[in-house]
């Protein structure tokens, strides 16, 4: 764990490319901003190629995109890849829609992804295991999370984030799982899509160390949730929102090393 | 009224497929998510049959939409009517929009709505009576908002909830006004637009009582506006809608029951 | 400074038309809803000749476009000219995206703009003045932040303003500066997206004094903002922009008054 990523971020404040979800687009940039990136969001591939080559990460958010929008999240893999930029990849509800899987597992042919942000359900169904999701959400599943998490790792060669209750990180051997966290996170839509490109930050400053970036990320925004949550009377979903992007600007390096709960194997 | 549908809602976590307006589409989300639904949004026709398929019941707004995605409303409404989903229709300013109002007719020429969702100035574009709408506002009008929303739901032969500082409620015969509510709906954007989805959270769960479902949604979204109102120190519309979405998770039917005031006629 | 012009605002009520970046829109019409005008959004080009006619200003924001959404743009800028509606842009990132930069220059020579509101970056980029700007943010420059703002109004014969720690508005002759606001601006992605439809609508009921409109547009906001700030215990941007609608809505001439710190040359 590299906690002193967080202070690079805030030092360097990297530019993060999102193509974004607009369910939640509002939401993440503000996530990424107050944690001390700078988000910038496209939809026109003619400016692609320039906001790829400016930016110090790029993170792919596949819920609710047209076919024309694909073109656009192809050729920004594709360019990201070029430049070497960090790529991270959210694969909303491939595990509920066919088509959703389908362009997901054509795009890891198109260009190699760094990192893989997923619920259980996205992962299993990236990793060819059967899931029982749901909708957007995670749904319930026999399997083993942190095997599915490995065999998604080694199928895409990338690292793999299966967020849930506790988050699993794998680059397909190793193992860490962080048990911060509140099941508030749960109740905000978007709170994954906001994780997405929280990694993709932390990404943009590891010189690299993508594990490392994905493990601090997670631990990260994990464990400013769970200080939000410790503070509030009960399970209030608005509340919980706007006072997450507080904690985001707000946390230090030493609260997260108060609370943190991790494991690495 | 059939205050048990909340517990209904909560305990089946309903997936509500929302075809929905840009400009609101992450508060809705939050909305029905906070209360108990779980939402999925999508802009892709390729994948509107899996989606309404999966889906417990259909939201279509039509404010702020393309050419492109009517195509894509269109679809989805004939796909809803296809596979018996309880079909919403929030026909966001029909009421000042010819080409808006225009497209509405067209849409409800091409498959059955079993809700619509909308204010004074936007029923009465739909009843062909004549109103004088402002923007996305309901405008000023000299007629009888029931008999405009009886009209419209014979018109339409569906249920007609028309909101404003007391909803009418109507299959076309039998009327339910509720007086819950309060002002601070109008200052925030999007109230209507979250109603109309709730709505269609609960026709999702009514076996089929589209009447009860519209009114019990409108009762339970009123009552948690009101109660977020009473406990403000003044009209603040941010910290409203943040509130708001809290309520929404927290609000029980006893909370409902004690404040509701209604009539059935 | 015309103060009065925040009254007549909220007494007409007026109607503003965003072609709106698809990241802050949710934003931008809660904050000018909150202040007192009716915002309409749209993305489809039938039904701009009706939405330009019933508005009281137009607002496009140059943020996050696609090529087709550029055909509406144009489209919405000429209808405001031939109607004589006051038109504001907001050239969101062009002074960090070529692609960006040469689209609006272009856009600048199909219709007449009233106001441009953007960052330094973003100004000088219209002025022709090289400045170091980063993604959507103001970026480094050396040069004299008035001069800049000079030159953009007097080649694009518009009142411009530049926002920042100060605003900076000139008709290209005389100048205010507007020293009110906070820092927290800068933390909430959108804030300056809202100003300029703050701006259209105060624009709207300015009788074309659009230097006036603008100046007083700056200074409300800015001072909602600063009021905002001062009450906050800390730097907590989720609550900030929460609370910015509350202000928005509450704020009244005196308040202004009370706490304006501005220079006019």
């Amino acid at each position: 764990m590299q906690l002193e990523l967080l202070a690079q971020l805030r030092a360097q404040n990297p530019i993060v490319l999102n193509i974004s979800n607009f369910v939640t687009v509002q939401d993440v940039a503000n996530g990424i901003n107050a944690l001390g990136a700078s988000p910038i969001m496209s939809e026109e591939i003619a400016e692609a190629d320039a906001l790829v080559q400016m930016s110090g990460a790029v993170a792919l958010n596949l819920g609710a995109f047209t076919k024309q929008q694909l073109a656009h999240i192809k050729k920004t893999g594709e360019l990201a890849n070029q430049y070497h930029k960090p790529l991270i990849v959210d694969p909303v509800a491939v595990g509920a829609v066919t088509y959703r899987r389908d362009v997901a597992l054509q795009l890891f042919e198109d260009f190699q992804v760094d990192i893989i942000r997923g619920n259980a359900g996205e992962v299993a169904a990236l990793a060819g295991i059967a899931w029982q999701a749901k909708g957007i959400d995670a749904g319930e599943g026999s399997g083993d999370k942190v095997a599915i998490a490995q065999a998604a790792a080694k199928r895409h060669h990338c690292v793999v984030i299966l967020s849930g209750a506790t988050d699993i990180i794998t680059d397909g051997t190793q193992v860490v799982q962080v048990a911060n966290g509140t099941p508030l996170f749960q109740l905000h839509v978007g709170s994954g899509d906001m994780l997405s490109s929280v990694v993709a930050a932390f990404a943009a400053v590891s010189g690299g160390d993508y594990f490392a970036a994905a493990q601090t990320a997670c631990l990260v925004f994990a464990s400013a949730g769970e200080l939000v949550a410790q503070e509030l009377p009960g399970e209030l979903p608005g509340t919980f929102a706007a006072k997450l992007l507080d904690e985001l600007h707000l946390i230090t390096t030493a609260d997260v090393a108060q609370i943190a709960r991790y494991t690495e194997a």
